[in-house]
């Protein structure tokens, strides 16, 4: 069996969540007809000596220059037809010695902030692109599956394990913190509520800063300290 | 590369949370000497066609007659080197046509009730046996690592998806669901705030039923209703 690693990289600018997906190509550049063309999450085989978490990084490292990225492996997806659709077989054929293999992925959600540049993703199976999660087209293999279950564990886990920070600025206001929340939990949060659950929270710590350069009111900076993470109790 | 599954099954008899282990032994049913004996998880080979919940499901069938029992993928172990020790490749050797082989592995872990019956663990891989998770063995390849990642796993679900009532009998007390979070927890709780907290649970269903043959005053029993979940907030 075949085993690969692919990565659902999420970024927030402050407005939107986006994804990273890639247009498949053949190996010789070569375009697919329109028809044929996919997009796909960022993925690649492991290599013989590499840890599952060492190809993962490779991929992103190798895709938009990404070297410290927050990256976790959250499932493996390792149904037995995965990539024996037609559709995949035909773009499979045209670079893969053995296309009818059956691969096994492992998969991993990332994040990254968008808010002070956007990684230029350039990539080794084509061009990549920043997708706002709202606006998905349909993937190749199962990789709708792999976005799907991606975008749950990341719901999930910006609670129940105050993860979402890498997200972010180093130095974020409330209204960029909220702003966070509500596009990935895609609901609107009471402002209130959100700011005394937030005063409890150790680890977001108030910085002796304000905002620089804005029209409105400067808004008082806070920070993320991991260190400081409040136990779940 | 090779791929194989491996499980961690945890079941509760009221009193300890116990992890099932089999005993490895040559495929000619040679035993080892003490010294190459080692305790490990259940596992094997995924099979050509065979999805890796499926493979799952048959070590558990086969290893212990269970078909239905609550199992849940937790993680993938990759590590280049995780079955090269020289101990494991002892082992390896007498069974294995490529012993050499680089093993990923899909983990999972399963939850069990031990109220009713131990189920009688005979396995293809040698003997079974329940042991108490504080007193657990040094274990084959990366199992120790597997399975304390399993156990952490059980932690954090417990409360964050309510889990853990697959390990309690059908209709149980208060007091049993207690003593299940004390034993996964590894810590002592609070009677009165333990039970103002299940009441706050709508899955958590009280039965107009009581306790029968105990010598203590017959407690209420109660009901889980996974439908009834309680969503996180």
């Amino acid at each position: 069996m075949d085993v690969s690693v692919d990565c659902a990289l999420f970024g927030f600018d402050g407005e939107a969540l986006k994804l990273l997906l890639i247009r498949q190509r053949t190996s010789e550049g070569g375009p697919l007809s329109e028809a044929e063309l996919q997009m796909a999450l960022p993925g690649d085989f492991v290599h013989a000596d590499e840890s599952l978490d060492a190809a993962a990084g490779r991929v992103l490292g190798e895709l938009a220059g990404l070297d410290d990225v927050y990256l976790k492996q959250f499932h493996a997806f390792g149904d037995p037809d995965r990539v024996k659709d037609l559709k995949d077989q035909h773009w499979l054929r045209t670079f893969r010695e053995h296309p009818e293999n059956r691969v096994m992925t492992v998969a991993y959600f990332g994040l990254v902030s968008l808010h002070d540049h956007t990684p230029k993703a350039s990539s080794f199976a084509g061009e990549a692109e920043w997708t706002d999660v709202d606006h998905l087209p349909e993937l190749a293999f199962d990789h709708d599956d792999i976005a799907h279950l991606a975008l749950q564990t990341l719901r999930e886990q910006l609670k129940s394990k105050h993860i979402g920070f890498e997200m972010l600025p180093q130095k974020f206001t409330l209204r960029q913190l909220q702003s966070l929340h509500e596009v990935v939990l895609d609901k609107k949060l009471d402002k209130r509520n959100f700011r005394k659950n937030i005063k409890r929270m150790d680890h977001v710590v108030p910085l002796n800063e304000k905002e620089e350069g804005v029209l409105h009111k400067p808004a008082q900076l806070f920070t993320y300290d991991a260190n400081l993470t409040t136990p779940n109790s």
